[in-house]
């Protein structure tokens, strides 16, 4: 469960609502308009359809999920399970991975690992997982790309929206009482599209990004490791390289870690 | 056919007409205003002439239509179809591909095969094919830029006519109940250059973009695939390696598809 | 003639003043204010000599003269030459070549050319030809960086002559009468900077690129085609790697000149 | 002590409050709203919760010293240091190294040497050390962000706040004594959240960009002058390398330093 | 000197001046509020303060006096003197140059010369002098950022300014006969932001990298010469080689003036 994520979004709509309540003396309905909701909501929408494949849109509950859980396993505790693989292997021969294989559930671990014991060539290997990485990248791009865009269109058609309402507002001015509420309306759909754009498609978009870099990083490790294991490296090297790829708060972590389960 | 670009369309329009009928209690024609949209659609595409050769506009046509039409052939297709190539060229020799090739209606396959069968160099056939490959990209990319410049010059134009339309009024601002309408007027080439950026010309950039990205991945599966069938690569690692450019879900399918075939 | 540059600016300018005109009621001279235009122009011009060497500016008229004028060659007849070349070198000797070069007007084929038949080193000739097209590269992005940078000063100039008209008409506002004629001039100078930048600078920086594009094509087909004479390439494989520069229309055309020339 | 930094925002808030408290007449509080604040504030803290793992945020703080504190040691003092080993590595052995560590508080200086004197393969010693130098860039890059993203979310919740106040003002036109203070509270939001961005967020985020360039140059003298040492290089030479990473004035500087440790 | 800078500069000031003066009936005093003015130069320069560190900023005096003069020789100069030097080599041995490093006043030509005298290896010739001219690009680099990044805290902080007089403003809304000339001060400061960024910052930006990119150029000869010398190449190769930087302006009056020097 990514915490941030959602602390960020219930006090970001917890925040503006109280603003809304309050600046309005209690009638936050004033800021609902459901003609001006469905311009933005629905013209972004439509708009981003027109830019994506039908494919990506409907996969794109699928991707918000990831901006809301975060990986079940630490590039720390990847790494000591690598160095494991490369200690059994050197010890017992890298055919002994073979029956491991089926207690891994990483699908991109267990690969790597049968090519190495099935005696792949190494550039066939780092080929193979090297592509499949590169797809993984091009996926979580797309997702990252449909937030950005929608990100893009939801003020445009804010604006557009809002100048909608203008021209309403200005070819019916004989009244002068209905300026003021004609304008509160057509300024509505610009406050959407802020809100759709800042307060969710961007902020999305960024965590998507996110997500993808620590995904590159744990395939990194691993396409690393395999090489290292199917080399038949020292596994005291493996970890060394490895850690490399850590930042000092998380070597230090592992350091711990590592020291307690010697221990 | 590409629903996505026509759904989008369809909805963004619907949406708009019945923001504008509604908003207006049924009196649209007000957001109708035929100098104003004369100056930002002419405005624009004057702009655009000057900016692109005459050659590059009058494709536009052509390039539109590759935003809603898309490819008859999906990339784990492809991959079957170059897959059962080297079988036939592992079983029979590479010369039985030669009767295939008239069977074959994707010219870019044919002259990657016929390079094979010919018994050009390896290197040779690698260069033309990919020089062929960064033609379609330069292509695609001209398409491309051609609307996203009618995206930027679009809103430009509306802020132009507003301008206009704002001296005008502000000139003749005895009759205090001329303002109004003015503005509205005024507003109304805003409004168009919007529409057109945001409704058409940047979302069709963004699907024609997409579309590239597709025929280059095809493109790409053919080369990749011409070049294994060309040095007698078992096809089993054919599939295999040209299965990585594939994204986890099309890797499902195509296994699905497989199995299918198999049975 | 590079008919798309003319038409372009001739429709825009015809278009947006038939909307002053119309407009205004026959009364266009409200649109024209010198102080203003004095303001946009000389002060984005101002800002550019700041920015660029004097050589540069003064440069610019030939600069412009470019965006007007296409190529006289397109690259099929220059592919069609260079075969021609190639076609003469095997035939009768490189030495052959050095006679032709006194019919060739293009300075960078003769000089290509020459570099061959003096038996100068391959990788010698591939490294001045590049230098130079490198230069050439470099003094197109000169021009093209100019008209750039014309087009984000005329817009500021613009702005700024609107907020020192804003400042004179807001300190006199005893007089209401005069507020609205006050802003219509402050507005013209934004006006101003908008259809300089959106009507002349961006889009001729945009057709310079192109042709620079253009440019770079002819000379990497020449540099391509001087090292395959050099190397004493068959004139059918000459063609053939050349024509991979194309487009397919492009290569069309030239296949259908070809037999009209073989016929 | 990074005064720069200090006399930076200090400067600023000085300014800024002189210039609220005499515009005023000694109101200065007129510029005070906390709804407004906790908006601003509020929103963009939420939505770059959203856009970033909970533990960059929490870093922040430790970031934010970054900005604060130079490094202790310049690029030139580093540069004698490391020639100074390179004297030593070549006058006793690089053995003698060793017992040199443990005077060095640099872990990263301590880390190269160690892999050195152990005989670690160059390659290897390169390997580590670059890696962990694109750890650092990578992880001071996250702290760069987080304050890039702050600053575009402070003026989106700014302009939002607006806009909310804007709605209100408007549907309560009945009193037009109320609108110009009304006004006046929407507009804060917009002032607090160009304030965040152009005062706080953007010139933090550049100056950690400054540092980690530093560092970056640090760990690269390091790297280099580890590598010197290790290949035994005469120490002469090691310094000619490294003093090229000077730039002239830092150059002149360290000659200075040396002719003084030379007297 | 580079005159450009100084007319453009002067041409602007003028402009802007005259047009203020005569648009202001001769009162151009109501265009300078010193607080306005503080708060757009003081705060930008505290905000560029806090992004750079304190002795890139004092080096600002420095840098502008480069966008005012112009280097004293031009590329064809340069290389007139590297193929003399080459000439010299090559007629009386490399050593011979070592008495003419004293007549040379370009440290860097010095420095190249020296080593190839000394007889250092090529390879470490490169080196060295690659570093250098990549520690000149940065150094410049440093010097365009900082203006740059005025160039965007000037207008910022002219908003800034203007929202805190419109707050003054709004919030005294009792005496109308005011607002006018309340406005007329709070816009102020957005036209001091514009013109500081417009006319100051970004063209000196851009003039300073200009500046580079010609260190660069001459640079860059100077390496590829000394190189050539070091070598033993032919002058007329070395000049060959050296020409391909020039445009081909620069390439003719290079060959004018070298036919002069024939004469």
């Amino acid at each position: 469960m990514d915490l941030a994520t959602l602390i960020g979004l219930v006090t970001a709509i917890g925040l503006l609502g109280w603003a809304m309540f309050s600046g309005s003396d209690g009638q936050a309905s004033i800021f609902l308009d459901w003609p001006s909701l469905a311009i933005v909501l629905g013209g972004s929408a439509a708009s981003t359809l027109i830019a994506f494949p039908l494919k990506h849109v409907m996969n794109a509950g699928r991707v918000v999920r990831n901006a809301f859980f975060a990986r079940s396993v630490s590039p720390g505790e990847l790494i000591q399970n690598m160095v494991g693989y490369a200690e059994i292997a050197r010890r017992d021969g890298i055919l002994s991975l073979e029956t491991l294989t089926k207690e891994i559930d990483d699908e991109f671990i267990v690969k790597g690992i049968q090519m190495a014991v099935d005696g792949s060539d190494p550039e066939l290997i780092e080929q193979v997982l090297t592509s499949e990485l590169d797809a993984v990248v091009e996926r979580h791009n797309q997702g990252k790309q449909l937030f950005t865009t929608l990100g893009a269109y939801g003020p445009a058609f804010g604006m557009i929206g809002t100048l909608i309402g203008l021209v309403v507002m200005l070819k019916n001015m004989d009244d002068p009482s209905k300026i003021g509420p004609g304008m509160a309306v057509a300024i509505l759909t610009t406050m959407y599209g802020a809100l759709l754009a800042n307060v969710v498609a961007l902020p999305l978009a960024d965590k998507l990004q996110l997500r993808s870099d620590e995904e590159v990083l744990l395939k990194t490790i691993v396409i690393r490791g395999v090489m290292a294991i199917q080399s038949g490296d020292n596994p005291r090297i493996v970890e060394q390289k490895l850690r490399t790829f850590l930042s000092p708060t998380q070597r230090k972590e592992l350091a711990d870690e590592s020291q307690a389960a010697a221990a």
